[in-house]
């Protein structure tokens, strides 16, 4: 009755196009916690905006807002909120008033509450419908209901409310959507059994924000610029930050829980990282392409380390919490509230461009803003204070999506005016006529094009508007979360014990939360204060490296990361030589986990390394095909072939895998790698074999109570592990024997049984095979970190 | 007898040891060409330095002028000169004059121009020596004369000047040493037949410039600050500069020779770079030690092309040109007067760090720099109007090596205050209170750590030291020449008809002179003004990319740096959407000459190609070692598989060399390859075959005449080429002919003749193998450049 009301209302005053003929359908809209803060605050003005803007698209509309409320008074409570709602600067008052009163007269209020509060809200839409004859078109359900709730809605919408085949489906989903990887995973699960993965919009609403909805646009109508210098090649860094004043007094309860990293950089900052970093699709408005570029862009996340990342707490969080969670005076929270993290992008594209996301919350100002800076190619030969005042391609060229508030109070795109003049939609931004004296990043306002939208608006009401045009790319589809999830959790457990930095707050903070980067990690750049979370944490650094005998051979021990810089050090000492006395170097090395990370660090910090002059073997191997993750090749190649430059010819994998089958006698491939040695090693001896010790006292692939590899002529070997795979190949013990020098590196608690039963025994090596380790000319040095060493 | 008067009266005064028992012998020094300009202006007064300070080191000392001219008049214009040598600052004026006057006595004119000249002033030497009872020493003989004199000179020296056994010779040249490589080599070979390495001390006098000498013991004594940061993940450019006011007027005769690259960057420039380059040796005070590394980090020099420098020449230098040499008035001169230069050395530390080589004449101001430029690794949190005024990381990170005159005008060493305080040798460099209002490179000197030398020396006295001390490494020695020769001569030769900028000279040049980086590339920022030298010359973007028809298959025709680029775009289109497709691409790449450059445009402009999912395979192969250059592989390594990721597992070579022999029947490497592509590649199809042509209508190594590969199931084949290597292994035409896209690239006037026939003729693939390419369901393209084309 009251839509047929309105419906002739509408058709009277002649703004509307006949309903009879024209229309494209009906769409309900309900709104789920419509009383709540987020409906109050912008989810019902968004839907009056949507409500403004496609009242002539030929669809019609009814709006219902529902909550756990019983009818009488939730009404009361969500007229309130109705009557309230503004009409935006840019529509004629009249035109508004008209469509306010339209737009009351189709909201209406549910309690849905029970299985048959949904069967009676179905219902109702369907006899509304019928009465109408109008043609159903959709139905959106906004889920504004804190995140428990949601398994039961959704059973409920699943099972009740439903709309006719031909017509679609769209809920509509706030965060958080879980707390790490494996409750994302399992919520995701739950939804999953209930609606299609179209039939969901997980709301960002930073994918709203004006200036971050712009980014792909602005990427794709700027190609002819952007083309040559969105590389690594030309950018220097970008930097992703959303910086609040506010802290987190009266929301504890869910902060305590979530933290920074969970708050805003898992979600927000992420999806503006994929926005920058993804190749750009054919067609940037096709949801597919832009959604299957993002997901490949996270692919190329490099992983985050516990040193990615550097954390703070503002001083007086911890108080707040013990006040508003009622904890003990000695409860300590380890929730940061400010993060800044360091993240690489993998790809040749973005190889070692610097992407800092940072957020926190009393801090000096409230800003938001994407910040990308590109190196500067330009040498200017006349001297600065001789040079003209002109654009010099000598000043800092920069682009900036400038999401809101700070300085400039406004979502902005800046453009250095010695970089391009961007090309702009014109219906929608416009050049901004900036105030002179204003400074944005080291330069004047005038040193940019600044444009800024003509219709600012709310990103819940461009969110809702994308919703009902059906644009998934505005939304976080599922394997966009979970892979969000899949970059943040490790970082997430590794620095639940970190300590954070206390810092005072607001203006006072100072140099004290600034940071910088040092070969891929990051660390506060001023020395930490006195107030340490945890001071007496012991640092390795308190120790020095030992230097002594074991098993009658040099011994060097330290704390495992010492340990591994000695280890690298003497590495490159060792090759350096060598290559200067005979041109190239032989190493052997080993497979295993320990090596990873001596790996990691030849890779990323002995530039001096010569590469280009040194021959990898290895000592052995698992006869599985070289690409299986199992294989030793495998994971040397990941973590130091892929990342340093070692001529092809120089590489050689053990051949476990010949004519299609793995280590098969007759196919020789353990003459074949011997013959290979002897063909390239001078004398067969290596000039570093570098190997571990298991527990149970193997080394290479040389296993105990076998005499496989021990002795004999034989330089390669075929052997059987206790472990599977089984099969090995492995350098034979005498074949280590003649190495100039032999490396043993012993890592971890879980080898200190073994360390200290082999510094008690002699040449035994048919029970221990490492015990026959001993260069019959050449030198052995044993590195055994303190936990292997001393329990 | 002169000498023993000397003596006494060096006794009589008190300051000197006892030369009868502290004698460490007698040193003679032979200045050559006494009375020119370079003797007058500093090689005396670096002499009489050398006097003062070593006068009590035990050594005696003769210093003897010698010239061509007549011994009275030549006397005379000598001892016009010695009156004037000037008494340094930092000298007692007493004693100065004492030793002044000991200086004249011992010094004195010869007239050298016959052999006979030069057997007398051995005889004169050794006569004094003996009357006074002295061992000799050394000698040092100080070539101050033009560069066709040495042959002459050094053949008298070696014939008859020779010390006896026991003393050393040091002969002492000046440079031009050369114009390129081959008159350097010819030079050099010449000079050996006369004096051993090790007596040779070729001058730079950059290299006795307090500034540059300083840079190895800066970087020595700092190593703890410098270690982390001096590489390319800190270093973001380095700046080597020497700006001159002055221009050519009155040495067009020499300058229009040899030009601003052969006259200040082949030498001086280049020297500082490699002294900022090289690896530190253990210790810096060896000098075979610094020369070793020296010689290695131009080992690491990238190859210079022509658009690795940016070229101008001031307007009026041509008619001065005319004017001094008498030329017409259409002479061109193609002579530089100002080069900048991208330099980049290829190894770990540096790689993609761009080393900028600039020097001109008629520029804004004189000054000579060493730029040190850090990429501002630090993020500050704090926003910059509420930061603090301290020492914030944000601000610019730089190390300068200040040569002279410019703003500071005196040699100086400047750290910012943000980087480190540096080690500083006490008695040499002391801190410099600085000028408070004066800025360096964008910053006032308030925000760097200044050091000046205690005392400021000539770099000729600085030299002439070092020549007495024997210090090789401050000389150029004959391998470090060459190499110097042979990493310019290439772009000299290149660039001898390049068009040159005019500028107006002085402070007018504006940003005329400003040049910017792309891509391993250097252009001038601005648009080139109307005054061109060759302004009729034919820009390839003129033309626009033709695309037609040959053969019945698409043709895409441009000038061939647009066809490569063309060619990589299409090839990263098929590349992408395959992957995208199914998840690999299979590439068979062919060798020669034609491919290098789309090989290296494939390097350096497609980030997006997605190589981590890309395998390689080779079209054909040679049967050499796959390390010799002329292997396929070996080429495509270079220039490829070098410098992008292709996976170790998905680099496929052929294996012409199986049990340490080529391409042996028996040894089955074609079965071997062809059982590797079914393996690999699905159906045996590769997604993208590229081919090139012969001018003989080969393709892959399938020759005309032989029936070998053409048809038949065998799908890798031994072939014999007419040319060496005349064994081949190939890809067969049936093979080719499955792949799901062929594009054949035909480049170079040479291809002409045989583009033109294959247009006229049918599928003969017997007489031209090339016409039977032809996909039976994929797709063929033709990419020919116009010269090709049209000849």
């Amino acid at each position: 009755k009251m839509l047929r009301r309105v419906l002739c209302a509408v058709l009277f005053v002649g703004a509307l196009p006949s309903l009879a003929e024209g229309s494209q359908g009906h769409i309900s809209v309900v709104l789920l916690g419509a009383t709540g803060d987020l409906a109050k605050k912008y989810l019902w003005q968004g839907l009056f905006q949507l409500y403004m803007d496609q009242v002539s698209s030929g669809h019609s509309f009814t709006f219902h807002g529902a909550a756990l409320t019983a009818l009488e008074p939730g009404q009361r409570l969500m007229f309130d909120v109705l009557k309230k709602l503004a009409c935006p600067p840019d529509e004629a008052p009249n035109r508004c008033a008209v469509l306010k009163d339209q737009f009351l007269k189709l909201s209406q209020y549910h309690q849905l509450k029970t299985a048959e509060n949904y069967t009676a809200l179905n219902r109702e839409i369907e006899t509304l419908l019928r009465q109408e004859g109008l043609k159903e078109a959709g139905r959106i359900f906004y889920f504004s209901v804190p995140p428990f709730a949601y398994t039961e809605i959704a059973r409920h919408i699943n099972s009740s409310c439903r709309p006719p085949p031909g017509a679609w489906l769209r809920v509509v989903l706030e965060k958080p959507f879980g707390h790490d990887l494996e409750s994302a995973q399992q919520l995701a699960a739950e939804l999953t059994s209930f609606f299609r993965e179209e039939e969901m919009f997980r709301v960002d609403h930073y994918l709203g924000k004006q200036a971050v909805a712009h980014i792909l646009p602005f990427r794709d109508q700027n190609r002819q610029f952007l083309d040559p210098i969105w590389n690594r090649h030309h950018v220097e860094r970008v930097e992703i930050v959303l910086k609040e004043t506010v802290d987190a007094r009266g929301r504890t309860s869910f902060y305590e829980q979530y933290g920074v990293i969970r708050d805003v950089l898992q979600n927000h900052l992420t999806e503006v990282l994929m926005f920058l970093t993804m190749e750009l699709p054919a067609n940037v408005s096709r949801a597919e392409e832009v959604l299957q570029c993002k997901l490949q862009a996270f692919q190329s996340l490099r992983g985050l380390e516990k040193n990615s990342a550097v954390l703070g707490q503002y001083q007086a969080y911890a108080s707040q919490v013990q006040e508003e969670l009622q904890k003990a005076q000695d409860y300590i929270s380890t929730t940061p509230t400010f993060a800044g993290v360091l993240v690489h992008s993998d790809n040749l594209r973005w190889e070692g461009v610097p992407f800092l996301l940072t957020s926190g919350k009393a801090l000096d100002e409230r800003v938001g803003y994407v910040r990308v800076l590109f190196k500067n190619r330009a040498y200017c030969t006349q001297s600065e204070t001789l040079r003209d005042a002109g654009h010099s391609q000598c000043k800092a060229k920069q682009i900036i999506f400038y999401i809101g508030h700070g300085a400039l109070n406004t979502p902005a795109v800046l453009v250095s005016r010695n970089l391009f003049r961007p090309v702009m939609p014109e219906g929608s931004w416009r050049e901004a006529v900036g105030r002179s004296d204003l400074h944005i990043f080291g330069q004047p306002l005038s040193d940019y094009y600044v444009y800024s939208p003509v219709k600012e608006r709310d990103a819940y009401s461009v969110l809702i508007s994308n919703i009902y045009h059906g644009r998934k790319d505005f939304f976080i589809t599922t394997e966009n979360l979970l892979a969000s999830w899949a970059f943040w959790t490790p970082l997430l457990d590794s620095i639940s014990y970190q300590p954070l930095r206390l810092y005072p707050g607001g203006v006072e903070n100072q140099h004290l939360l600034d940071f910088e980067m040092v070969s891929g990690e990051v660390a506060f750049t001023v020395a930490e204060p006195a107030e340490l979370l945890n001071p007496n944490r012991l640092m390795p650094s308190d120790y020095r490296t030992i230097q002594s005998k074991y098993r009658q051979s040099p011994l060097v021990s330290a704390w495992s990361e010492d340990l591994i810089s000695q280890l690298a050090s003497d590495m490159e000492k060792t090759a350096r030589r060598t290559v200067a006395r005979s041109g190239q170097f032989h190493l052997a090395l080993s497979g295993g986990s320990s090596p990873v990370v001596l790996f990691q660090r030849l890779a990323r910090h002995h530039y001096a390394f010569p590469w280009k002059n040194t021959h990898i073997w290895l000592v052995d191997e698992r006869c599985v095909p070289l690409t299986d993750t199992e294989s030793n090749f495998f994971s040397l190649h990941n973590h130091l072939l892929q990342n340093v430059r070692v001529p092809y010819f120089n590489v050689h994998p053990m051949p476990v895998h010949l004519n299609q089958r793995l280590c098969v006698e007759e196919d020789r491939g353990a003459e074949l790698y011997a013959k290979e040695i002897v063909a390239l090693v001078a004398n067969a001896s290596f000039d570093l074999v570098l190997l571990g010790v298991g527990s149970d006292g193997h080394t290479a692939s040389l296993f105990p109570r076998s005499d496989n590899g021990l002795e004999g002529a034989q330089a390669v070997v075929l052997t059987e592990s206790p472990v599977k795979p089984h099969q090995r190949m492995s350098l034979s013990l005498p074949l280590i024997n003649k190495a100039r020098q032999v490396f043993v590196l012993v890592l971890g608690k879980g080898k200190h049984d073994i360390t200290t039963l082999l510094s008690r025994v002699g040449h035994e090596p048919r029970k221990w095979p490492v015990s026959g380790v001993s260069p019959s000319s050449g030198q052995l040095v044993w590195y055994v970190d303190y936990e292997a060493l001393l329990g």
